[in-house]
C-alpha cells in the first residue's frame, strides 16, 4: 500500500460534521487546510495544526483532494457556483438524494472537476474509527480517505452513496422497529427489554444470512417455493396481526406486513416464494 | 447429561410437520407411538419402526411424553376433550397465539396433565437439525425433545412460546421486506440483487449488535441521545421516503417508519434516542 498520508486535504464546512473529519485528517498526518464561512469555528482545528484558508479559491488550490460537507446541496452549489474547479478533486459528502448526487456531478465535470459522491454512515464522535463506513461513488479515488474509516467504493454512477445510503437506513430503522415491536409485545407478559434483544439479534442475524441466496431469486426472477410458499406465510402473519391487537400493542407493522404479502398473493403469487414481494416492493402503491 | 433417548415418546397428528417430529424422534433411537385421525397417514413411520397406537387414549398411555401437533387449537381441544390426562405429559407444538396456550394451559392442568406449550420456529424439512428451533413455555421438561432441534426453554408462563415466536416472526419479515425496499431502490441504478445483498446482510448484523445496548435505556425507561436524537433521524427519514417516491418505488415501509417517529416527536421525545419509540410501539394506534 502506497502512503497516502501525505496528500494534502481540504474540508469545506465545519460543522459538527464537518470538524469531525478535518480532525481525522489531522491526527493521519495530512496537511489539512480548511475553510467555513464563519471562520471562528476553525479556531480548535487551527490549534491542532490545520491551515485556515482565506477564501474557498485559496481552498481549492490546497487540496489534493477537497471534501465538502455543508447542510445540502443548494448550499453547495452556492459556495461553488463562482469558484475555479478545473483540476480539482471534489469528494461531497453532504447529505442529499442520488438525483441531486448525479445533477451535482454533471455540473462539477462540465467545470473540470473530478467528482465523487459519498455518504457518511456514521456520527461524528465516531469518524476516524472503523466504525464509521464512507460510503463514496463517482471515479475511482486513491485511498486517502482512510483517515475517515471503512470506506466503501460503490461504482461510477454517482447516485450509488445516497441509494445505499438510505437503502442502509431503512435497513437499520426497520431492524429496530421490529425489536421494538416484539418488545411491546413480549413486555406485556413481564419479559424485560434485554432478555427478549438477544433472541431478535439471533433472529436478525440468522436471516440476515439468507439475503445472499435469496437474491439469486431476485436476479434470476424465479421464486421456487423451497422453504414455503407466500400464502403459507400469510396465516402466519394473520396470528401476528390479531396476536397485537389482542394484546393492545401497536400493530401497523404487522398489518403493513401482511398486507405486502396479501397482495402478492392477490397477483397470483400464494404459491411463490417470499423474495417474490420485489413486484410490489418496486411499485409504488397508487 | 443423562440419556433421554429411552424415553417413550407419542406424536398425535401427523400433517407433514406430525410426520417429521415423529420422524426425529425415531431416528435419535426413542419408541415412538403415532396416532391420527386418518391412520394411513402413519404408514411410512410404521414401516420406520413406529407404533400406530388403536385410539388417542391408548397413545397417550404409551408416550412418557405426548407431543400434539393438529391444525389449530380448537382441533386440539376437541381432539383431547373425552380423553384421561391424569399423569400425563402434554407438548403442545400446534400454532396458536398466547391466550389459547394460557387457556388450554389452565384447562389440561385441571384435568391433571402436566402441559407445556410450544412453537416451531422451523420447516418440516430441517426438523432433526440444529436449524430447527423450538420454542417452549411452562413447568421445565427434561431434554426429552432435544432430537427436534435446538430447544429454547422460556419460562414458566404459558404463553410465551407463542409470543417469541411472532415477535421472531415479526424480525424475519421486517429484515427480508428492508432488504427488498433496498434491492427495489437499487435495481433503479443497475445494482443486482446479489450486490446489494451483501451490503444489507452487513448493515443488519451490525444494527442487530446494538439490541442489548438499546434494550438497557427500554429497561431504565430513559433514553439520552448519546448516539443521535430522534429529530436528526427524522431529517434522513424524510430522504428515504423522499428518494423512494422520487424512484417511483413503493414508499410505505419508509413512510410507516417516519411516521412513527414523527409521533414520539410530536408527543415532545424529539431530543431522545430511539428507543424511546417503545412508547409508540406500545399504544394501539385506535
Amino acid at each position: 500500500m502506497t502512503d497516502t498520508t501525505n496528500t494534502p486535504i481540504t474540508v469545506l464546512g465545519l460543522g459538527l460534521m464537518g470538524q469531525a473529519l478535518a480532525r481525522a485528517f489531522l491526527k493521519a498526518g495530512h496537511p489539512t487546510t480548511v475553510w467555513n464561512r464563519t471562520a471562528a469555528k476553525a479556531d480548535s482545528l487551527v490549534a491542532e495544526g490545520a491551515r485556515l484558508a482565506p477564501s474557498v479559491g485559496d481552498a481549492l488550490e490546497a487540496g489534493g483532494v477537497t471534501i465538502v460537507c455543508l447542510t445540502d446541496y443548494p448550499a453547495v452549489r452556492e459556495l461553488l457556483g463562482d469558484a475555479r474547479l478545473e483540476g480539482t478533486t471534489l469528494v461531497n459528502l453532504t447529505s442529499g438524494d442520488s438525483a441531486q448526487a448525479r445533477e451535482t456531478a454533471a455540473w462539477a465535470e462540465k467545470q473540470g472537476a473530478r467528482y465523487l459522491d459519498g455518504a457518511i454512515m456514521a456520527i461524528p464522535s465516531s469518524i476516524g474509527t472503523p466504525d464509521s463506513v464512507i460510503l463514496l461513488s463517482g471515479p475511482r479515488l486513491d485511498p486517502a480517505l482512510d483517515a475517515l474509516g471503512t470506506v466503501s467504493y460503490l461504482g461510477e454512477d454517482h447516485g450509488l452513496a445516497s441509494l445505499y445510503d438510505v437503502a442502509g437506513l431503512t435497513m437499520m430503522w426497520s431492524v429496530l422497529n421490529a425489536w421494538l415491536q416484539g418488545t411491546a409485545m413480549l413486555r406485556t407478559a413481564g419479559v424485560d427489554a434485554a432478555t427478549y434483544a438477544t433472541f431478535a439479534q439471533q433472529i436478525a442475524v440468522g436471516v440476515a444470512g439468507w439475503l445472499p441466496g435469496y437474491a439469486e431469486q431476485v436476479d434470476k426472477g424465479s421464486f421456487p417455493a423451497e422453504v414455503s410458499a407466500l400464502e403459507t406465510d400469510a396465516r402466519a402473519m394473520a396470528h401476528m396481526v390479531e396476536e397485537s391487537e389482542a394484546l393492545g400493542v401497536n400493530a401497523e407493522l404487522p398489518k403493513l406486513i401482511k398486507a405486502m404479502a396479501d397482495r402478492a398473493i392477490a397477483a397470483g403469487h400464494g404459491g411463490e416464494q417470499y423474495p417474490v414481494l420485489i413486484r410490489e416492493f418496486e411499485r409504488s402503491e397508487g
